[in-house]
This record gives C-alpha cells, structure tokens and sequence, in this order.
C-alpha cells in the first residue's frame, strides 16, 4: 500500500448496481426473495456475460473471453510491469435452477470494485489485477460443476471441455462450443491460472456461522472435498391398479429407502466421526413418472462432502450398501456411479494473512473457518496460491430465492478483498 | 345368431396386422419387448388415429370425429333398422409414457374384426354395430383418465374438455382443441354413449389370474374404484454442502417416507380388509432436483383403487395421517388434494350373459373376475348396459414395452367378443 496510507475506496452503490443489474438476467418469479435461472450458454447467461464485460471496459479493463467461456478483464496501471504475473480474483455468473442472486455475481463483481478502488485511491501495484468470471461453476448444463476452472488450471483440455454434451432444450443436444457460439462466447486460446501469482475470491457463506459468530467476513482455511454419485435402481413397470402389492418390484419404493438411508448414514457420521459431513439425495429422477404406472427405474444423484476424506469415504460405503441390501431385500437391480471427487483443498498462508492483515487494517473482523461449498478455487489451488472470502448469509440459506447477504455485508467484505489484493499486487 | 347357426369367423392375422402395424406409431427402443409412447394429440396419434379411419373405410363403416376426437365407425347392415339404438364395441388408441402395444389398440381391433366377421359370416343384425376409439383413455396428458368417454356420457362437457390444458412440449402449454385441430381430429358434436343400446370392450387383463386359472377370456363382474391423489410437500431448497444435516429441511427425505407409508398402508389393508386393494406413489417430481441442492419442494402423484369403497377410503386416511406426522416430525409443510375419484362399478348382468353364452356356443372356456383397472367402460356403465372382457396378459405386465398377449388369445377373446356382439345386436 502507499506510504500515504490511501486505502482502496470501496463504492457500496456501485457494487450493488451491478448486482442488481446482473440479478434480472434470468429472474424468475419468487414467492419470497429474487431468484434467477442462469444456466450456461442460455440467452440469461448472454445477457449476464455481456453486462460484465461492459462494465469490465468501463473500467479500462483489457477484456478476453478465453475458449471455453472464461471470461477475464486485465487492469495494467502504469504503476504495474506488464510481463509481472498478475494477482487475480473473481468468481462465477450462472446459478443452479431457481438460486439466488449473491451465489457467483458477488464475488465477480466485488473483484471489479476492488479494482475500481484502487483506481479511484490512486494506488500503484506492481503486477497487473485480473478480474474473472468462470464458466459454469455450478455445474448444472455440461458437467459437474467448476467447468471453466478445471480448464484454466489445465485438468480438462479445451478441446474435451468443449465436446461436452447437453439437452438443448427442443428434444436433441448440443455442445458446449455450440452453446457459447449462439451467445457469442466462444472465444480464443485458454485462460491459464498457472500464470497468476495469486487468486482470491469472494463467496457468500452459505451457512450461519459468520452470524453466529457476530463476524463480517470469513477466511476460508480448507474447502471441503466432494464426491457426486449416481445411483441407479431398477424395478419393474407395471400397471398400478392391475399389479397387487405382492407381485411388484416397485423402483420408487426401493429409491425412497436408499434417499432415507444416505441421509441417516450423513446423521451418523457427522454425530461420530466428523462433525463437517454432510450427504444429500438432491436429485430423483422417476422412469416413467406417471400416477397410475408402478415406477420402473429411477436415477437419483447423491451429493457427498467433508473436510475429513475417511468421512467421506465412509459415506459413500454405506450408499452402496443400502443399495446392495435392496437388490437383497426387493429384487431390485442398482448401479452405482461416482463420476465427480475432489479431495479437500487448504488455502493457501500467503493469501490468507493477506486478506487477515487486510481485515486489521480496515478495523474489520475476520473468522477463520472451512468452506463446505465446492468452490472454483478449488482448482485454481492446485496451481497457484489461493484463497476464499466469507460474506455472511441471511439464515445460511443459498441456492434459493431467499439467499441473501446485506449490502452493507457485500461491500465491507470486498473492502477486505480489495485491500488483500493491493496488498498481494503490491500496492 | 342366424337359424343356420354361422358364427362370425374372426381372422387372427388380420387382427394381428392392425395391431402389429399400429405398434410402429411412437414405438421405442426397448430392451425387451415391444414399446410406444402415443400421448393425445401427437404425431404418433395423429398416424394412429388416420389408420383407423381408413380400417374403419374399407370395411365399409361410416366414420364420425367428434368434437373431442373420439373416433365411430358405424356398420349398418341391409338387416339392421337404421333407427334402432346400436351397439357399440372398442377401447383407445394412446398409451402410457413407453407402454405396450395391446392396452388399447387390441380392444379398438378386435371390435372392427368382430363386424369384420359378421360381414364374412353373412350375419343379418337387427341393430347397427359401432366400432369406437376413445381420446386419452390413459390421461397422461390433458386429463386424469377417461377422457373421451367422460365427454361420451355427458360427464364433463365438450367445452370444458377443449379447454384442458397440457405442456406444448415447447416450454408454453396448448388446449385439447388446440392439439386435435393440430392433428386433423377436432371434428364436429358430441359421441352419445347413451345412445347406445349396450357396449362391450375387450381389454388386456394386467394380470395373472387368467393365466393361473388356465383360462383364455375374462368376464368382468365389477371394476375397482379409483382415486388419483396429489401429495405435496414443502420444505427449504439450500446447499448441500454448505448446510449443515441438523440444519435441513429436505422436502425428498420427507417424501421418501410418505412414499414408503402408503406401500405400507396398502400392504396392511390388502392383507387385513381387501385384498384387491392397491396405494402406488406413481410419480414424483423434485424441485429444484439438482444433485447439488437439498430438494425444497416435493409432489408427489398417488393411486389407490379397490372393488371395496372403505378399504380405498382406509388408504386415502393412511395417506393423509402420513403428511401430517411429516410435519410434526420434520418441520415440512404439506398439501393433499383428490381430483380424481371414481366409485367400483358393477358390469351389466345382460351383457355378461351375452359374453358367457358366446364363449359357451364357440366352445372357449370364461371366467368371471374383477378389474383392478380402470377402464372407459367404467363410465359407459353410467348411461347404458356396460360389459368388458380380458384377454391373458403375459406375467401379467402392462404399462411397459414387455406387455405381451399370444396373438392366439387375442383372436380367442376376439372370437367371443364377436359372439356376444351378434347376440347383443340380434343377429
């Protein structure tokens, strides 16, 4: 930071417009709260993305939309060596189906007012800021979540990112690179996070421990590890008033057995060995899903996380042995899938007693704590030093509607991001 | 019959040509077996229905369309007074999602190969005979069920049935009268079954008891009650990583118990008061089902039928009791509706003795039994004399690609659907 003591000037407005702005891409009609749809490659995702990267230029940011769909703003001040790896920090723009507007436009657009304080304070750092959007974090179209991430950190090549299949929405499918074409948002090259010197991104919690805590922002220590599975169960489809309750193998029965068990199994573990586990049946996917049709498959996709991974692999055991013990007990046939594992990730020092000293210095408290959230920064830990902000969220709810975080709380975090990247740019 | 004692000679292959080449309309991919998906108003109905017409043609009937696109054919021999009340044989043309081929069409055919026999045998009716399709018997897509025949009997009135809604499978919805006039069958007035001196469908029976009581024809004496019931139940959508197990609100884990109460339920009565009763949980659908998120919202379709009154109302109480101690055990909110309910309806003693007699002058074997199935003859009984035979169902499946009646018991059935016709059109 200067010896003048100038700290980057953080505008509450001007970050809140742009979260408002970015929130009508996709708004879908709530019952209580705002939420959005936003999934990649859709006309919401277009409008989103182009919003961003006006606002990128308006703040003199070089603009590149990479390959895949990442899409990164550079901030060079004459103060900076251009051939200096940048510090970068950012987050994502889609959204799960009906979530809410924080999860993801937060953290992007918190990065761009960082910038734009340290223009408006005047600082000089020495190595360029980089501001960055990922494509489809929350895995919701394509692939299992934190896409554009694994491509920037070099786990998924461009090419395999870009075949990725999904509905299109009329009956057929189409690719990834077809997708971001009919928006616009199919770029060149690929972004590459191993060229940063550092990452930093801000997220809302998602959990109530930084209200509980009576604490405005957390730094995240390690970010939980994530395992998705699918679990497929096989009955027979049959005539729901012709079939007597003997003679049937009902699939929906024998998935509703497997649903209560993973979530008895994520009880016991938290209870005993890890108090962080957590294990979810959030998908159900009947075959054919008709009142008078006794089901004859269903798919259900089971989200298992921890920071501890004997926890998690101790969940993932008594899944699939719920499943063997239907095949036993109702005749049913099952498969069982784990397509998406991620270990758990530490933060890196580095970085996070940047955003610590960054705290102190605004008179701001931060708390240390684990994510229990995938996060893009997941990847971009493997290649460089990374680290994760808190902002707190009203009753811990995300992923819906009512996800919320107050304004207040969104610019006193990213007065924190803002002064922990000047520290790392060397301002 | 005829003092000269012809019987109508019913032709098995003709027969299976019609049902064989309606099979290829919305056929599917099955791993086994033989599979269709012919929901109203698409094009695979549009080309089931246009195969009809010209069946219904060369056998020299006259066709009607109706308003609601219940298709008539009407044979009117030199024989018959044109004045007199018909009588009126068939069944429907769509199915199930991924269903099989002979629920429905066998009844619609072996209905035209019935006056197809009486033609070859040179039968003289006294009265008119009308082969008939009903529109959506299976009501997966405008309606709950029965469609065509409850606008037949007065029921539900031809505006109100143009009127039902349906997803567009384009994201918007359409009418009934939209998706007939789109397919070339919104025709003109109304299908009178009152009009109809007395009725009879063959069906597929869906179930085993044909085959275990080594008999080829069923006569049905009563066809159960029904009852389609929708369960929904509310809890809090969040992240499934971010939100702790003690913290949650899972609206599918809740569900999952109501599903395996109503097995249990309908278990209990079938065993304990009546044990043709029969609970299915159907379908269900997940909001916003995304692996990543706990479920927020759960419906849930549910089916409960019996020839007893009071075991149906038993398991519609089971049902409600589950949702409320689902809300005093797990903080979910619930609601229960019943918009489809149908008393058990006894066949008519006339017709019944028609079809015996028929099956006794042919020298095929009858026997008398229940229908746990729902069928348009359920509301044909309300304004006529109303009958239904079945034909043997392979193991019993139905609703399913692996649904399968030797083309042998289609014409054996057929052979005394013909029978009783002649006898009941005075022949």
């Amino acid at each position: 930071m200067d010896a003048d003591g100038d700290r980057p000037n953080v505008d509450r407005e001007r970050l809140r417009e742009d979260i408002e702005r970015t929130a009508a891409f996709g708004d879908i009609d709530a019952d209580e709260g705002r939420g959005r749809t936003v999934l990649t490659g859709t006309e919401a995702n277009r409008e989103a993305r182009e919003y961003l990267v006006a606002r990128l230029e308006d703040a003199g940011l070089d603009v590149r939309i990479d390959a895949v769909g990442n899409v990164a703003g550079r901030w060079t001040p004459d103060s900076a060596d251009p051939a200096a790896a940048p510090v970068a920090a950012g987050s994502h723009l889609d959204s799960v189906p009906e979530g809410g507007i924080f999860d993801g436009p937060l953290g992007v657009y918190a990065a761009l007012e960082a910038v734009r304080a340290m223009q408006d304070a005047d600082l000089d750092p020495a190595r360029p800021v980089e501001v960055v959007s990922f494509t489809e974090e929350e895995g919701q179209r394509f692939a299992s979540g934190l896409l554009g991430s694994s491509v920037a950190v070099g786990e998924r090549s461009v090419e395999e990112a870009l075949a990725l299949e999904a509905d299109d929405g009329e009956g057929g499918t189409t690719t990834l690179e077809s997708a971001l074409e009919a928006i616009g948002f199919r770029g060149e090259g690929r972004l590459d996070a191993g060229a940063w010197d550092g990452w930093l991104e801000l997220h809302v919690e998602q959990s109530e421990r930084l209200t509980d805590a009576g604490v405005p922002v957390g730094v995240v220590t390690s970010i939980t590890g994530i395992t998705h599975c699918e679990a497929v169960v096989r009955g027979e489809a049959n005539h729901a008033g012709a079939t007597p309750m003997g003679d049937r193998t009902d699939a929906l029965a024998a998935a509703s057995e497997f649903v209560l068990d993973v979530e008895r199994a994520a009880e016991a573990v938290a209870a005993a060995d890890s108090e962080t586990a957590v294990g979810t049946v959030g998908s159900l996917d009947v075959r054919p899903n008709a009142t008078n049709v006794v089901p004859g498959a269903v798919e259900a996709g089971v989200d298992i996380r921890d920071v501890d991974r004997d926890a998690m692999e101790k969940l993932v055991s008594r899944a699939r042995e719920s499943l063997a013990r239907l095949e036993r007990e109702r005749g049913v046939e099952t498969e069982f899938r784990r397509p998406f594992d991620l270990e758990p990730t530490p933060m890196s020092d580095r970085v996070r007693k940047a955003a610590r000293d960054a705290g102190e210095a605004a008179g701001i408290e931060t708390l240390d704590m684990h994510s229990g959230a995938a996060h893009d920064t997941m990847h971009v830990a493997e290649v460089t030093d990374a680290g994760l902000l808190f902002a707190p969220s009203r009753d811990g709810v995300s992923h819906n509607p009512k996800e919320w975080t107050d304004w207040e709380d969104c610019a006193t975090a990213t007065r924190v991001l803002a002064g922990a990247l000047a520290d790392l740019a060397g301002a």
